[in-house]
């Protein structure tokens, strides 16, 4: 397992970081409401977190599947229903969201290895 | 509560007829598919539902937001677990999704009327 | 078969008139160009308008769609043709295509209605 | 001049409402953030409108463009400078957005003719 | 020319292998469905393929613009008919469409060049 | 600062050199259209930009947004500014343009850059 965090998680707090630090409240509280968003209500982060892939997924939008992603795997969602969301998104949005499943699933291969313990024998 | 299914259905269901009727095996293959995508599996038809309802919000495709708020309604999700998932798909699609959330929720008063029983005193 | 245009083409003629009665050169060259993109060229009218077609299905634009199925009716393109077009636009686009193709094809019983000799016993 | 507010108004104000009455404070903050979006501040209210009216163009979204036609006409943004906006969102969106265009002038012509006065000879 | 497959179709094939070895049978009917789509029917597959191409610009998206600008290339699809495709891609979808259209032009160069014989004096 | 240009820069005006060299004249008017678009009007360059830059933004063409963003740099828009057009982009398409808010304010960040002098201090 890598220690280091992937470029794109790097990249992304650090361009999130450069956009908050700007002065404007409307792109401060947009994202503020971002967050709110997927917290626990009526619904629980992990439906929230399912709802936010299959968006991400027929919207086709690669680093909102990336991030999407990661947070239904550290809430538990398993690859069976991960592959559901992935069925839904494909049959709703069509073949064109065929290249963007294949990242999706690279990038789930990724973090499924990062989640190995370092000394398996897998 | 009237006895007459909205226009919205009968055109739907006399239209899907009249594709299914011609010969065109990948078109009948796709819509068996597409029933085929809700029904229990990894993840129960409840929360596909709410999958295929987001992923057509943010798709701003008002047909497909009435047929799976009814399918939604069907299986039990309440009106708080709704505007849940328009608030997801409000804050992933933005506000060019506002007029399509009015059309929804339009339509939701009318499921919900249409619930009640027809001596109701509401 | 009506002798009066449909609503939709009336519509159509009247406010593209508008548009361009206007006098913005660019908007005029956009218009003309789009005209001159379907004539024959290396590809034929017919094999242009299926594109424009299923280009218009997979953006899920009605008027669009109505527009060249009237253009490939004319130019010859038959059902089983229309319908492969209908299942290539479907299978990119995905179930989110489906409202805009029951549409198309109910526009395309009309036009072939109308294309029907006045006292035909069908 | 007609004195009753055109439908689209009525029925927006009226789910506008509906939604707001509903208790889910992220679409409430949504709706807060959205009005916010175009007050004053760097730019003026005039340009965000006249953004605003050429992202809801090229998103294809004829409730927006209806709006944002509403608040430009009110701000002053005169024929000449709409149909320049216009222009923009057709070179960047493509012929698809033309029937937009269309319903967009065509509003654009009610709008204007209820800004006659209601004696004018015209 | 290279006699090694470019890095795009090497990932395209591992990770097709990837999502289909997972027992998920709706997206296994997909991607069959998919295959079947293109094939001899009412409308030849040169055909079938032009209309895959012009749906991939449109909706933007590489990975399938180079799918099908292969499988053209492959079924004699010529530089004139395909640049006849990109036109009205260009024309129906706008300028939004001219980044994809610059890769698709690159891409259509290394197929090209890959074409040729290798002891080619070009 | 650099001398180089940027590769993006170079790829574009390659690629574009080489769609322009091909005889197809319906894409050779429609990048003159293009150029023509952002003209002095009834809207001044520096506007129209702005209108660009939106429209690509809530489209989600990060090569899109990267050209109007130079352009409006040249024609003085300050960063308050460009961040008001973020805002508008922001709210209007939601959070799934957040990742090309991200590279939009990264290379943003590189465009300032270059316009310092070499031998500043910062």
């Amino acid at each position: 397992m890598s220690d280091h965090k992937p470029s794109f998680a790097v990249f992304r707090q650090r361009l999130n970081a450069r956009i908050l630090e700007h002065d404007n409240l409307v792109i401060k509280r947009f994202f503020a409401l971002d967050s709110q968003c997927y917290r626990e209500g009526a619904l629980d982060p992990r439906t929230k977190e399912m709802l936010g892939l299959v968006a991400s997924l027929v919207l086709r939008c690669d680093d909102c599947v990336n991030h999407h992603l990661t947070q239904c795997d550290q809430l538990g969602v398993n690859r069976e229903e991960l592959f559901e969301i992935f069925q839904v998104g494909l049959v709703v949005g069509g073949s064109i969201v065929i290249p963007h499943l294949r990242r999706a699933v690279n990038f789930l291969d990724q973090i499924e290895q990062q989640n190995q313990p370092p000394n398996s024998t897998d």
